[in-house]
């Protein structure tokens, strides 16, 4: 291994030992010997890599930041129906909460008064849900006379809702909730035609991720 | 004043000046030095009333729950319908916790991992939730076919949804934002028939605040 990829490496493993830090303990009670310890590095080797705590807190957002535009961008890629990406891509969101420490560590960090953001991962979100249901309209799967807003402002207040209950239980983001919640929200939004070929579960994607 | 009420009134001002420092620094930064000078007092009133912060802020946590409990039953016990009876304890929750400091840190501190809660006020809130859809469901109001469950949890994220966005930005616990929200749900959750007579502004929860 040359000195270049061990620094990868370190780094990396410095990166994932912070977030579960953030995301157990919060910001402010983990330290930077747990975070060392954590990644089985020196403190000398943190701080090669980072300055301090506020630091390394960056750039876990910034790579919960990443991940989450990687996942929206693979579903919205794929999706011809603007409704269809929005469940799916919700789906494909919880997925990786739940799998991925530092996605979870990220919107933990947003919400801590401790803790000064750079990023904001529930703007990002809003503004990608706003996206889709302009391209719904333009599609026709609207329900017409109803304000995109308020639609946007539901989805985004019932996710961001999901994913704060599911910090503390895990079943607020399982595809089972979510399933629940799109099944009973969908007729509210899309035309009687659009909602017949909408599927709620989430299957497809793991259909597309096999593919 | 004797020595009982300024002793009352010295826990109170304690509360309120840690409320909004946990409201604005977070858990861990806000010290007993800020609280104590917040309130105008010494160090030793403050030691005189609690033994340490986690005391602190397990009072106020169950201030918090106490006035969010007092609201819900105030509006539990005035209106017939219940469906109508969720619309406006959620305005009501909205209007606490835009005006009172102590219910936002109670919220706050729910979801600092640096701080371990004796309480839940989102189980709670989910509880309330659940009692009023199974009043709903007696009083024939709700859409049939429907899983109540998932109603609940709709409801329940969403909600917790603006009240987690409605902490970096108040538009979202708004009653603008609210009114959007059921305009849009209830046409989901109720029966035609009750749909007519429900009010989704919180309307009717300032005339019952005159009276």
């Amino acid at each position: 291994m040359t000195k270049q990829e061990r620094a990868v490496r370190t780094r990396h493993a410095l990166l994932r030992s912070a977030a579960a830090a953030f995301d157990q303990r919060g910001y402010a009670a983990a330290t930077l010997s747990l975070i060392s310890n954590g990644a089985g590095v020196s403190p000398g080797a943190l701080h090669f890599h980072f300055e301090n705590k506020a630091a390394i807190a960056a750039a876990v957002e910034l790579e919960a930041a990443d991940t989450l535009c990687m996942v929206a961008t693979h579903v919205y890629m794929r999706q011809g129906s603007a409704l269809q990406a929005l469940a799916d891509t919700s789906h494909a969101l919880a997925r990786a909460f739940t799998t991925d420490v530092v996605v979870r560590a990220g919107f933990q960090l947003g919400r801590e008064a401790a803790y000064v953001s750079s990023l904001d991962l529930h703007k990002d979100w809003e503004r990608y849900v706003h996206r889709l249901l302009a391209r719904a309209a333009e599609q026709n799967t609207l329900q017409p006379g109803l304000s995109h807003r308020q639609m946007a402002a539901m989805v985004v207040a019932a996710t961001v809702g999901f994913e704060v209950l599911g910090q503390g239980e895990r079943e607020w983001v399982s595809a089972h909730s979510l399933t629940g919640f799109w099944r009973l929200i969908l007729p509210s939004l899309a035309t009687p035609e659009a909602l017949c070929e909408l599927d709620p579960t989430g299957g497809r994607l793991g259909v597309m991720s096999r593919s």
